[in-house]
C-alpha cells in the first residue's frame, strides 16, 4: 500500500497546512510574511522526511528535486502563497499535490528521469500588485528596475521587505539556472472559474492561458440639468457607454472570447445632471492572439462610433496588455488523456486568470495545467472550495499526466 | 423720462448686489447667512426710496406693498438667496425687475390694483436641502416637524439657525396670511437651459414646472472573474442597466418630456470582475400627469424586462416625487403677447426646475413665469450670464406683462 499515491494525503496536508496559517476570515498564507514563511518551512519539514535535494533559490522559490537516471527533468509545481482572507485550495492544491507524487515517485527507487518539485514565492502579488514574482524571475521576464521602485498602500518598499527573506531584486533572476534540465513543467490548479461546474464535469485540460487587452475607456460629453435640456439636446456620456457595454458582448461571441465592463464611473454623479463624463474600465481576452486583436480593434471602433452618434469625445488608454499562451500540444493531449482513463469524461478549457505555468511556457519549457472543478466558481475568499470526491480524483488524474510525462520526457530525449 | 421704465436700472442693480455679495468664485448669498442678511438689507434700502410698505414675514419672507384703489395685489416675486458660488442671475433678476416695476407703477400714483414685491427666503436649500423653503410656507405645502429635524453636513441644526434670523419653523406658515388678497402672481428667471439660446429666441412663457418621479434602480447580478467567466454564463448587472440607459430616451421621446439617468455605481467595480451590482438613479420629468405615470410605469417594466433577459434582479426606491404645475392658460398668454410685443418672437416651454412660482401655483393663485435666455445653458455657477440686451428685453417685456395682468385683474373682479 504504502507504495501506492494516497490522494488523501492531499487532503489531510490541505487540512493541516490551513491549521497552521488560516485563521476564521480564511487563508492567510501573503508572500513576504512570517505566516508565509511558516507554510515555507513546513513544507520543508514535509519535503524532508524524503530523499530529495532541497534549496532556495535566489528568487525565494522552493525546490525539491528527486534525481533520476536522466537530468532530464519532471518540473510540478504551484504556490504556497495566497491572498489575504483567501481560500485553502488556491496554489496549495498543486504544491501539496507534488509533494505526494514525489512521494509516490520516491517510494519506486530511481526514477527514469529527475523529478522536481517547485513551490514559487509570491505569485499572487497581494502586497505590491504584479503577480507571478518567483516564476517570472525564473523565466527571465522580469524586470529588477520595475520592482525596485514599488511601494505597497502603507509606503513599504519591496526590495527592503523581500531583502528580509533572503531575496536581493539584482540577483533574483538566477533563479533561472534552475530550468537548466526542465523538460516538462506541470501544473494542478483549482478553475477559480463557473465552467466545469456547470458542464457537471470533475477536471479539465487547460489549454492556456488567455491573452488580455485591458483599457480605461473614457467618454466625455456635457453635464447639463437633468430637467431643462431637452432630450435631442444632450451629449450624454453614459448614453455612448451604455452601447459599448451592449456591444462588447456580440464582439466577444463573434471570436471566442470575453469582454468586460467591469467599473464605470459618473460625473457629476448626480440625479439631477445628464453625466457629462463616464469613464469605463475594460478588460478583453482571448486564447488567439489573432482574434484578441480584432476585438480590441473592434471595440475601439465602436466606441468611436457611439461616441460621433452621441456627440461625446471617446480616448482609451492602456492598463494591461498581455499575448495569450498555447501550452504545449503534445503534453495538453497527455492530459486529456489522464483526465479520461481517471474520470471517464474531460474538458478543455483556456485559463482566464494567470498562473506560473505561463511564465515556464513563455521560458520554452513543454508545459501543461490540470483545473479542478471550483464549487460556485469562488476563488480568493475563504469560501473558496471543491468537493472532496474531485480533489482525489484531481490527485489521481494529475498523478497519472505525471507518469505519461515522465515517459514522454524519456521518448522526445 | 423719470416716469418710465429703466430696464438700464436692473443691470446697475444686479452689479451693485453682486459687487456687495459675491467674490472671485460667484454669487455667496446662501441662505440664513450674514451675506444674505447683507443682501435682504440692501434691498430694503433700494425699496426705502419709494412710497411702499415693506415687512417681512414669519417666514423670513421680505415684502413691498404699493397700495392701490383695489386691495387686489398683483404679486412679483424671486429670491435674493443663492447657492455657494452661484450666478449673478438666478433669483436676483426678478427680485430686482420687480424692483424697477414697483418704481415705475409708483411714479405714475397710485395704481389701479395693488402691487406688491416678495423676495422669497431660501429658494436654493443650499444648506439643508428642501428648496422653496419661503413660498411654500406661503402657500401651506410646509411640515414644520420636517424641517425642525434637518441638519445639516456639519450637523447644525436648521431650527437653530432660521431662529437666528427671526423665523419659528412653529409660525412659519403664518407667511400664508400675505396671500390673502393675491390676484395673479408673476416672476421672471432666467432660463438654466439651452433650449432658448438654441432656438435664438430671447424670452419664453413658461407653461409650468415638470412634474418628477426620481427612484433608485438597483440591478443585482453576481460578481465574477472577468477572465474565467463565460459570457454566457454571466449575471451582469452592468448589462441591464446599459439597456435601461438607452430605453429610458424612447420612453422620454415617446411622452415628449425627459429621463436622465444621473448617477450609476458599479460594485465590486474593479477590472478583473463582471459587475454584481449596478445602483442607478433614474429622474424622469414631464409637464402632463399621466405621461409621467406612464413614463414611470414604461421604465419600470421596461427594467424588469432587462433583469429577466441578464438574469439579475432589480428593485426601485422611491427618492423623490412630485406632480407636474400647469400656470394659469390666460396668464400665459398674456405672457406670449407681452414677449411678442416686446421680441417680435415668442416661445412656450415648461421649466425642468422647480421656481417659488409653483409654490403659489398650488396655492390657487393664477400665475405665470417668464423666462429670458441662459447662455450655454449654465446656472449655479460663476459663469452663468446672459446677454445684456435680452436683460433690457426681459424687464421691459415683464413690465408689460405686469401691466396686461393688473388690468386683467379688474376685469375678472
Amino acid at each position: 500500500m504504502v507504495f501506492q499515491l494516497n490522494p488523501q494525503n492531499v487532503i489531510d496536508n490541505l487540512k493541516e497546512l490551513q491549521a497552521l496559517t488560516g485563521d476564521a476570515n480564511g487563508s492567510q498564507r501573503l508572500a513576504w510574511t512570517e505566516t508565509w514563511s511558516k507554510a515555507c518551512d513546513w513544507l520543508r519539514y514535509k519535503l524532508a522526511e524524503l530523499p530529495l535535494r532541497v534549496e532556495v533559490d535566489p528568487a525565494g522559490n522552493t525546490w525539491a528535486t528527486l534525481q533520476g537516471d536522466s537530468p532530464q527533468a519532471l518540473v510540478l509545481g504551484s504556490h504556497l502563497d495566497s491572498v489575504a482572507n483567501g481560500g485553502w485550495l488556491d496554489g496549495c492544491l498543486g504544491v501539496l499535490s507534488g509533494l505526494e507524487i514525489l512521494r509516490r515517485f520516491s517510494l519506486k527507487g530511481t526514477p527514469a528521469v529527475t523529478v522536481r518539485l517547485v513551490s514559487w514565492a509570491d505569485e499572487e502579488g497581494t502586497q505590491f500588485g504584479p503577480s507571478l514574482f518567483g516564476s517570472s524571475a525564473a523565466s527571465g521576464n522580469f524586470d529588477p528596475k520595475h520592482f525596485r521602485k514599488l511601494l505597497d498602500k502603507n509606503s513599504i518598499r519591496m526590495d527592503e521587505t523581500v531583502a528580509q527573506y533572503g531575496v536581493d531584486l539584482d540577483h533574483a533572476k538566477e533563479a533561472g539556472k534552475q530550468l537548466k534540465n526542465a523538460a516538462a513543467y506541470l501544473e494542478l490548479h483549482i478553475e477559480q472559474g463557473p465552467v466545469l461546474e456547470s458542464l457537471n464535469k470533475p477536471l479539465a485540460a487547460v489549454l492556456g492561458a488567455l491573452g488580455v487587452e485591458r483599457h480605461a475607456v473614457n467618454f466625455t460629453g456635457q453635464a447639463a440639468h437633468a430637467g431643462s435640456t431637452p432630450m435631442a439636446m444632450r451629449r450624454d456620456a453614459l448614453a455612448a457607454a451604455a452601447k459599448l457595454e451592449l456591444e462588447i458582448r456580440e464582439i466577444a461571441n463573434r471570436y471566442g472570447g470575453v469582454c468586460t465592463i467591469g467599473s464605470v464611473i459618473t460625473r457629476p454623479g448626480i440625479d439631477t445632471a445628464v453625466v457629462g463624463q463616464c469613464d469605463c474600465l475594460l478588460d478583453q481576452r482571448n486564447l488567439d492572439a489573432s482574434a484578441l486583436a480584432a476585438m480590441y480593434q473592434q471595440a475601439k471602433e465602436a466606441s468611436q462610433r457611439f461616441a460621433v452618434e452621441e456627440r461625446v469625445e471617446v480616448d482609451w488608454e492602456l492598463i494591461y496588455r498581455i499575448e495569450p499562451v498555447f501550452f504545449n500540444r503534445q503534453l495538453i493531449d497527455l492530459c486529456d488523456e489522464a483526465i479520461l482513463e481517471t474520470c471517464g469524461v474531460s474538458q478543455r478549457l483556456p485559463s482566464g486568470p494567470l498562473h506560473d505555468a505561463v511564465e515556464m511556457s513563455r521560458a520554452g519549457i513543454p508545459t501543461a495545467m490540470m483545473f479542478v472543478q471550483s464549487l460556485n466558481g469562488l476563488s480568493h475568499t475563504k469560501e473558496e472550495d471543491t468537493l472532496p470526491e474531485h480533489l482525489l480524483l484531481a490527485v489521481q488524474a494529475f498523478d497519472r499526466l505525471a507518469e505519461k510525462t515522465a515517459n514522454w520526457i524519456l521518448q522526445i530525449k
